[in-house]
């Protein structure tokens, strides 16, 4: 067995896999929003779905809430994927349980944060920014952290 | 060691990693498949592509097959990318075997299925629908059993 | 435990980790980038952001550079997060230590130029194409070898 494992400390790793779930849970509501947006707005991006609406409808790509939705969803894959991966890295370099435990909420309460000011209710920056930032500079630490303890 | 992985079924795990390394070979084969209705429909993205077939081909970025397969492409990053971390941390709540094994042949058939009728051979709903909904519904199955294990 | 687990090499573990951690770190900085090339060409997405320069800026979807980094980056999520999953997959696989260290050195190395070549740098092709490949082919190498393997 890999003696990197050895050091994992249970709580924390609980932590990890418990903050883990509530993003993966926050990144499958974006799917069923957007398909609530092109319902809502008519603005299907496929030919057998907006026939299946309507025989007059055609597919319509620009609509602006459903564009919004849809960066939001990918700004999301950009963001909170590479944290689910960088996360469990940082872990194995042994870090101070309560410092990682309180980084994993940073990184979560931000991307919700971030998801509600963005695709939910449009509040003006710096609201979203804000929020970027309070998942992307625990990440960076996370990175930076990781790449020197296995360099 | 964390205890969290000594519950860790052999069989199940094989069977993740297998179905994992399954979704990985299809969703590596978009990019070929991008490429090639790329050139079938002469829609290049960049300038540096299309000046490389004729110098009078100009970048084409709203192509209906292209952005097909596109969009199907992306599908999975939604999809399958959260289904890999979220059916490892579901093996680590201690599942029935049969159940884990079945629910992860089901996404790995779905998500098959639903690139077929998206993006190869254009199958009217609900033929999408039910294919997108054979992967999610499970995902979110394991996702909502992993947030209350490690509640 | 799992079985699987027991013949992880720990040197090949922690070059794995390493990679992933560098590739993690060139993934975020496409969203400085992106925000960057935003600022320079006055091209944003959203209302919100454009307004918050000047009320008379309306938001721009199409400007050729911002599109030209948002692409690098999409065909980042498409590429490198694949790999990551697939990378530790092949590692279970209990490859001969300095092929597996060596297949992760080039992933990255070609991730890395793709990067410089499609979103920094613009080089004629076949630079792209062979950046990509350089990722690709270890890529679908591991998932070939996973799937036979875990069969």
């Amino acid at each position: 067995m890999a003696t990197v494992f050895e050091s994992l400390d249970d709580t924390v790793l609980r932590a990890y896999l418990f903050w883990v779930a509530v993003l993966t849970a926050k990144m499958l509501l974006m799917s069923p929003l957007t398909s609530l947006t092109r319902v809502r707005k008519m603005a299907f991006a496929n030919p057998e779905d907006s026939g299946a609406v309507s025989r007059k409808l055609k597919p319509k790509l620009d609509d602006p809430d459903v564009e919004r939705v849809r960066r939001a969803h990918l700004n999301d894959l950009e963001n909170i994927l590479p944290f689910f991966v960088i996360g469990f890295l940082y872990l194995l370099t042994n870090p101070a349980p309560s410092l990682a435990v309180n980084l994993f909420r940073l990184v979560a309460a931000s991307r919700i944060v971030h998801t509600l000011v963005y695709a939910v209710v449009v509040i003006p920056q710096p609201a979203r920014f804000l929020a970027f930032m309070g998942a992307m500079v625990p990440t960076v630490y996370m990175t930076v952290t990781t790449i020197l303890h296995f360099l």
